[in-house]
């Protein structure tokens, strides 16, 4: 059932004169003008499987009166976090192995994006530190964090660029992802000086990419469920936080920039989460495939699919990730990254062309790398993966 | 039906093991020793206007397949912003007649402080600005604006108080609100200089608090649906915008800060908005009270119990606003803001005074007043108003 198509719902509101949501684009018409976009990381791969799960598990009803106080939970540190949503956060994490969430403090987020903002300003310390802190990532980094960090010229924190690079001293933030987004390495800090800070950002962490080795046991670490379950548009990521007070600071990032975080997010963030916890019991309902199971077969089969188009060219050459054993799914598995990092031989501009043969991807410039590198989404539908690697194979044709 | 509070529904995902959030806190035990937090404007007052409203016209069903992209419509300017709470907010403002939308661009938030720092990053110009631009309000202002300026120590803007005393040389931001957070009074801008640039905050520019005398025209406005149906939970707001590159620069602010909105809490937004245009119709549904007649009558009861309980009070005074005649209702009207700006005695201080009687409200040195002020919400849940009211009049027993 992986990767098909199943029955389509239409959203129900119960009034007679609603008119339904648009429904995202269709997926089905890819004329060979059509411009493929892997830019941006958008899962929208994991629709087939949350079509065939279905209402029966997925769907969530919220009545108009549900809601309506800023506050989720006024006894809780992170005041408005849904506690449903904190108890799927830890039955998840428990379940899979992939992070250590006793005594630590959950604060939930508008998207991981907010939460690495969140970070930033809670470690900063502008009483003992006259100058914003540097930030910094091991070259090739997350696009994002440069612009994140600088676009309000906040004189809390400032990017400072790779960080095998970095050389200055005093404090600084160290962004730590792993798998790590573009290359799917697995990370560690590189910079490790005493006055380092640490955000771990594994967004990736999960049973479909990788093989989870060991929980992982940082003092600040960030999920999104946009890279877990496919619910990019639900805006919903949350940090597992050491440190009390570190907690609190990010809290207060987050009343002030957007007074908490939407509920019904949460709310459904929290039923999609119970589900995939649901699908991966021994004793499961029958119709309820494995989550993680079900992705990691499809990520194996887009990564073989691109291993033969790129072996089969003299253009490309594509990672390789060493096999590991993993506690989660009790079988030794390769890494299968949400994004390719594709090279093109030295001296080439990669992007641009695969710009010329209509398939948008983000290059390497924007990582700190070169531009013989891009990034490209291996989460898109099915029907533009395959235009994509039919593409990426005329591409070698025309240029061998 | 007003106020009264109808059947409770609870939420019902259709999973055999799910587990349903916990409702809002019980609101119906009110001991003497409870503390009464009338610090935030918590719109809980709407509760029962929603209950009674219940399923039939404002649940909403969504299936966990909907919605995984981070783009709710790749051809809008605003590429976040769901279609169905675009034509939701244009419907409501043209039957209320509060706002102009015809050629605005509608820029969604997650809650409109969200927007609040979209438009201060829109508006700075840091390539032909080398300081960071002024921020400013008349005070009385709302007492997150100084926060949320300066909380990032930006180099783009910067808080420089009371627009009252504003004498800087250059160019500035006004925040303008009305009717204004805390005082209700209806403003206009007041530095008036040729190089200033206008925000209005339209968050109470709605038939149930003020008058609707006009159409709003401005630059930027802002509206929340927090204050208008009272689902501050959903941290929903909206920006209308004239010039196109400012709203692009909005759009950016929120996709470097968030990557967009939470599309349920649009779509359910989108659901609440049509509820009220529906119940504010002619040929309206009989069981639909009218939301606006409702809520004001409301507000007018809770401002007549004020005044009571004020006018055999020494201590306290409560500003008094003018009759006007509402474009909406058709009818003359007062203003009854969603805060009470109350002021006590000369040399008193005001919050401490409440606080002694277990009454949290916010001191009026927030927005930029003395300590003889305090601001009250006006939008609790009924039970807890009727009981800050009799300790507001013991308060007067044992001072006078």
């Amino acid at each position: 059932m992986c990767g098909t198509d199943g029955q389509v719902l239409v959203i129900k509101p119960s009034k007679p004169s609603s008119v339904s949501p648009a429904p995202d684009e269709p997926t089905d018409h890819h004329p060979s003008d059509t411009i493929i976009n892997l830019d941006h990381g958008d899962p929208t791969m994991y629709e087939s499987y949350w079509k065939v799960v279905g209402q029966k598990y997925t769907s969530i009803t919220i009545p108009g009166f549900q809601s309506l106080s800023y506050f989720a939970n006024k006894k809780n540190l992170c005041w408005f976090l849904e506690p449903k949503l904190e108890e799927e956060i830890k039955r998840l994490h428990k379940m899979v192995g992939n992070a250590i969430v006793e005594n630590r403090h959950i604060v939930v987020g508008t998207g991981s994006s907010q939460l690495i903002l969140a970070a930033l300003y809670a470690l900063s310390d502008p009483l003992n530190e006259p100058n914003p802190i540097s930030v910094v990532s091991a070259a090739p980094y997350y696009s994002s964090y440069p612009e994140m960090t600088d676009f309000l010229r906040s004189g809390l924190f400032k990017w400072s660029g790779d960080a095998r690079c970095f050389n200055k001293e005093g404090p600084y933030i160290e962004m730590v992802t792993y798998p790590n987004n573009p290359d799917g390495v697995i990370r560690e800090p590189v910079v490790n000086r005493a006055n380092g800070m640490l955000v771990h950002d594994l967004a990736y962490y999960w049973p479909q990419y990788t093989a989870i080795t060991s929980p992982a046991d940082h003092d600040i670490i960030l999920f999104t469920v946009s890279k877990c379950t496919g619910h990019a548009g639900s805006r919903i990521g949350w940090a597992l936080v050491r440190n009390e007070n570190i907690a609190r600071k990010m809290v207060k990032f987050i009343e002030v920039n957007t007074i908490g975080v939407s509920k019904e997010a949460q709310l459904r963030a929290a039923n999609i989460l119970e589900t995939i916890s649901l699908s991966c019991q021994r004793h499961k309902p029958r119709d309820l495939e494995n989550f993680f199971e079900c992705s990691q077969r499809l990520m194996a089969e887009r990564w073989k699919k691109l291993r033969e188009a790129v072996d089969n060219n003299e253009l490309f050459y594509v990672p390789k990730f060493p096999i590991q054993f993993c506690n989660f799914t009790r079988d030794f598995t390769e890494t299968y990254p949400a994004f390719a990092w594709l090279k093109c031989k030295e001296g080439m501009d990669c992007e641009k062309l695969l710009r010329g043969h209509k398939i948008l991807t983000r290059s390497g410039r924007r990582f700190g790398s070169g531009a013989e590198y891009v990034r490209i989404s291996m989460l898109s539908r099915d029907e533009e993966f395959d235009l994509f690697l039919q593409r990426l194979s005329a591409v070698g044709g025309d240029n061998n």
